[in-house]
């Protein structure tokens, strides 16, 4: 799954992922009032709302973006109504060509692990058959436990042909409380990110491996250690855009290859048309604006790399 | 909700939770083939089969224990299916007035946690309405995001009167690899349970904080260290049977007022009748085992803290 990923980033010429985080307050209103009047104010009609949203931002990007990242969470809060929503978001940009890297951040004790791994990237055997219950193509995970909680799930990406990005160092302003502490005189994410290194030497596709991680893009300086730490693991760059990223400071994340690295953007992206930058596409053409809000973020980030 | 589950501990004088984590092969054969000939083997039929197999253990042992402690991976990994199964057994433990510890082990950055939050713990805004996605008493978190992963959790449980287990030391055999590592000579462990302490020192319940922290049988003298380090924290403890722990290593998670921890077994209990100690049961009363289970354990957590 790492060389489609690579193919399709070679393809489309943008190293970027659109974030499917949609929280109800960004779908409008003319996509709201329909699935309430269908459904009611439900959570299936929440559920509903947000899958029409998502599918308009799909239809709108999809041939210029190689992958989508729905963030799993904002379609749980949702309950079961909600997690349907996640997987027809999923069958329905695979539909499209897509690679899904499903953020789903999970990450337990072994046995545990591998039941999350064979729900969301392999398949379950029940009796004389088996079954995918989510099939993303590639998942997030949480590296707390170490080895044994990651395991399972590279075992069933290596079966099933899928990827990871696991949690190096993350986005978030308090990440440092205990990702930047010094451990014989390197922070916790340097050991982390050597360690991710090295479970995806074993597990490499052509030229990257399909163990990869998590680099916030607003921690640039530490991105560029961690890009040399770890020289064949595919980056998943968060924190574009919205939270304070801009493409200047992601160069470093990228290899000489101009590869390496995909970025996420969410909100600026799907909720582009609450921008003043895009306001001029009025709520009824969100989807038209975060079409172009994609080809900015191709221009800024391919500018970025052309430059350096 | 703290406050309800010490009430609740002390009415059953017994400090454990029973971990709903059904695996489809500890599920009867009389069990499986009736879910399997009314849906097929399908995800609806193995859903089927772990949600009459929970409904079995919850019928036979809600009476002697104060807490279930389903493991979301073991549903999710049914997809929706399964997932549906779980919230039925979220809803029928609470009928039954168990407490019901949510094994969902989420964090994500601010925002992505406060949605986990809303749909584990409290309730998501539709419209002019609200809506409980899952519902469950507590959630276990993951803490590597640092304060702003955790924060939002809290938030949703001050306002829902729920609660919390926050990993600090996991029982799985290479937790060490990153939580043991040494940080200003402490090790990281320590680092995270002064944050929970500190977390859950404003948010108490009568005795203790509505935020705890899962600590794991397996190591029962970093137990002893936590244990005096977060006095007010509630400690929940993985590892017990048949992943090692017995009650003689379990003393010292405990305060002195024989409260303060639950301990959590899993494959020990649902699947007793599988141990040869309670194969006389059969596999037809698969539940009466479960219930001897419990007993023996209460019996050796008991005589562990009453001579100690």
């Amino acid at each position: 799954m790492i060389n489609k990923l690579i193919k399709k980033i070679r393809k489309t010429n943008a190293p970027i992922v659109v974030g499917l985080d949609p929280m109800l307050n960004y779908v409008p209103k003319h996509i709201q009032e329909k699935a309430f009047a269908e459904y009611g104010e439900t959570l299936e009609g929440a559920a509903e709302a947000i899958w029409q949203f998502n599918k308009g931002i799909v239809d709108a990007t999809c041939d210029l973006i190689p992958a989508v990242k729905p963030q799993i969470a904002m379609y749980e809060q949702f309950g079961i109504p909600g997690l349907s929503a996640y997987k027809k978001t999923i069958d329905y940009c695979k539909s499209k060509d897509l690679v899904v890297i499903g953020d789903i951040k999970r990450g337990d004790i072994g046995s545990t692990s591998a039941a999350y791994a064979v729900g969301h990237l392999g398949k379950v055997q029940i009796g004389s058959k088996s079954f995918a219950g989510f099939d993303e193509d590639f998942a997030t995970v949480n590296p707390y436990f170490g080895t044994d909680g990651v395991k399972p799930f590279i075992d069933v990406c290596k079966e099933a042909k899928k990827g990871l990005f696991i949690l190096v160092k993350t986005s978030n302003p308090s990440s440092g409380e205990f990702q930047d502490r010094l451990i014989d005189g390197r922070p916790l994410y340097e050991w982390v990110g050597e360690m991710v290194a090295g479970w995806g030497g074993d597990h490499m596709g052509d030229d990257y491996s399909y163990v990869g991680a998590v680099v916030g893009a607003t921690y640039p300086e530490m991105g560029k250690v961690l890009r040399k730490l770890m020289p064949k693991t595919f980056i998943l760059v968060p924190g574009y855009g919205a939270q304070g990223g801009r493409g200047a400071d992601l160069v470093h994340f990228f290899n000489e290859d101009g590869l390496g690295a995909i970025v996420n953007s969410s909100r600026g992206i799907i909720a582009a048309y609450k921008q003043e930058k895009y306001a001029a596409f009025g709520e009824e053409n969100y989807a038209d604006a975060s079409r172009k809000a994609v080809e900015d973020m191709v221009a800024d980030i391919s500018g970025a790399l052309e430059s350096r």
